[in-house]
């Protein structure tokens, strides 16, 4: 790729990704030559105001991102499966942040704390994994460097901001509802997302996961580079708005110094240790969300195993769970 | 103890789990000779009304407890690390639903689905187990009878009544604060509860484990009979009203048939199988709230172990988490 400012285009702009990608790009002092923003087609025209002032969102076409440099795309599944493959023959570096090429081999599937080498093997396409392996693989990667990973069991406690625009607003509008005792059918959800849980996340395949996990599962080995570490995924959505949490039990190789996994993590680039229970301090959604980094706490020994760990994992899932990950990728092409 | 109807006193009757207790023995036609109701002392004197008329509840005293065949105690750690064995030298069966004799060696702990004889050894007082034990324990037993349990990671998701009535009054009214973007301080909890998480329920001891979480692990065991089983909890609060939630993945030392596994848990007593991931069946807290058993779902093999089971598993934390299981333990003695 060239030297210098680029040009960078962002489809999908106005979604809830979308949005948080361009504000990253400004905050980050992305060299950005020209930004265009794209809606995937679905969403009436308008403008956004952005540092460099009012920036029409136009529709998408292949014609008019023709020119861009790199293209963040951020507008679900079906649309990067369509355009993807045909936006990189521009000679554009697409990063997408949907599900579509994430276990496709001749794609690099990037975490740049943890295999930023791979995004070099790009030809033209880079995927962006999801938000909840993003902030468990950037805990897990230092300590499986040292210890050698080789089995994961964790269970997630999602926030609703993972599935959308709408799905924020179904919260927050359920829950004033559900507070006057009144109730509401679910829309965006399978079931009732106020003051209730809801364990599944993505459709189900025939041996009972859910996709969610599946992606957890899969994207894990894959970022880590070794497909004989067993993973073991239960995701659940929770009535938050934003940030996802993660309980992690890890199971190493080698036996696991408790003490020295925090000192680990502690240099652990992008991650940052908040555990001080006596101090009443650990990781909470609430804490994190708007903020870079996956904080990890509640990190103690197995006890029942000393090659095993738990923590305690939380991030902003819109920030390092997206935006902030594909923007990281876009800058180890500056 | 006599036969026919009984004498019953409920302490801490006007608390989440007394008054649930009060509700649950009159629903499960509990033969009944008279029902005292106590005060901890710290609430103003007040009448309760029950199918029987207007109950007055009245400050506790032991005098006034004397006379009863089974009392009920709930009214925190500290009252019955105080009362509850001067109740039992009056010749009463106490049933205490605090941690304080939880682990004590002669204090029965008691979930009647799954070690009802253990009750039968009592000395005068018999412990209720943390809800988080009792749901979890009641989906364990039966597989672990079959196949062995070796190994319970579990990772909880609980709701804000298992802290108590104020705990209730806090989310709802910290929640409509959010909605309307007011930010209140946290009284109940270490954190804010609205739209979060914490994963704090409970002290932390000197190895950053949660009284809950230890709770979790030492009573699983005692109740499971079997020391040897390796627990590994971490408890989370969530923006859950009623009814708590459980993702446990569960080790043995025989391979599990999950099928083989769900129909062994169809057939168990307490526990209701919502397991259809096509129909779109599982449980959640909200459904289960107010319902009587213990709900599983979820249920899939480990695809790294043929020795792992993964499930989910919800409950009332104030019915067969607290006052029904309770009342079932009383129920053994008529």
């Amino acid at each position: 790729m060239k030297r210098g400012r680029r040009v960078v285009s962002v489809v999908g702009a106005t979604g809830l990704v979308g949005s948080e990608i361009t504000r990253v790009l400004f905050l980050r002092k992305f060299p950005l030559e020209r930004i265009n923003l794209f809606s995937s087609g679905r969403s009436p025209e308008r403008e956004v105001t952005l540092p460099v002032g009012s920036v029409p969102v136009r529709p998408f076409s292949l014609r008019a991102v023709r020119g861009s440099d790199i293209v963040f795309l951020a507008a679900g599944g079906r649309f990067s499966g369509r355009y993807a493959r045909r936006i990189a023959a521009t000679g554009a570096v697409v990063i997408d942040n949907s599900s579509a090429f994430r276990m496709e081999e001749d794609v690099p599937l990037v975490v740049p704390e943890v295999n930023p080498d791979d995004a070099f093997r790009h030809k033209g396409l880079i995927a962006n994994p999801n938000c909840s392996t993003v902030q468990m693989v950037v805990a897990l990667a230092p300590l499986h460097r040292e210890y050698g990973l080789r089995r994961v069991i964790v269970s997630t406690y999602q926030s609703v901001s993972g599935a959308g625009l709408k799905a924020v607003g179904e919260l927050a509008v359920h829950s004033d509802a559900a507070l006057r005792g009144e109730e509401m059918e679910p829309r965006e959800f399978s079931r009732e997302i106020s003051f209730n849980l809801i364990p599944h996340i993505g459709l189900f395949d025939g041996a009972g996961w859910t996709r969610e996990e599946t992606k957890l599962m899969d994207e894990t080995r894959k970022i880590l580079g070794d497909s004989s570490i067993s993973v073991i995924a239960t995701a659940v959505r929770v009535p938050v708005f934003r940030g996802h949490s993660e309980s992690v039990h890890a199971e190493f190789s080698r036996p696991v110094d408790p003490f020295r996994a925090r000192s680990i993590l502690e240099r652990a680039p992008g991650v940052a240790v908040v555990d001080d229970p006596a101090g009443g301090l650990y990781p909470t959604p609430l804490e994190c969300a708007g903020r870079d980094g996956v904080f990890v706490g509640r990190i103690r020994r197995d006890p029942g195993s000393p090659r095993g760990l738990c923590m305690w994992v939380v991030s902003d899932n819109l920030g390092k769970g997206a935006a902030l990950n594909a923007v990281q990728i876009a800058e180890q092409f500056i």
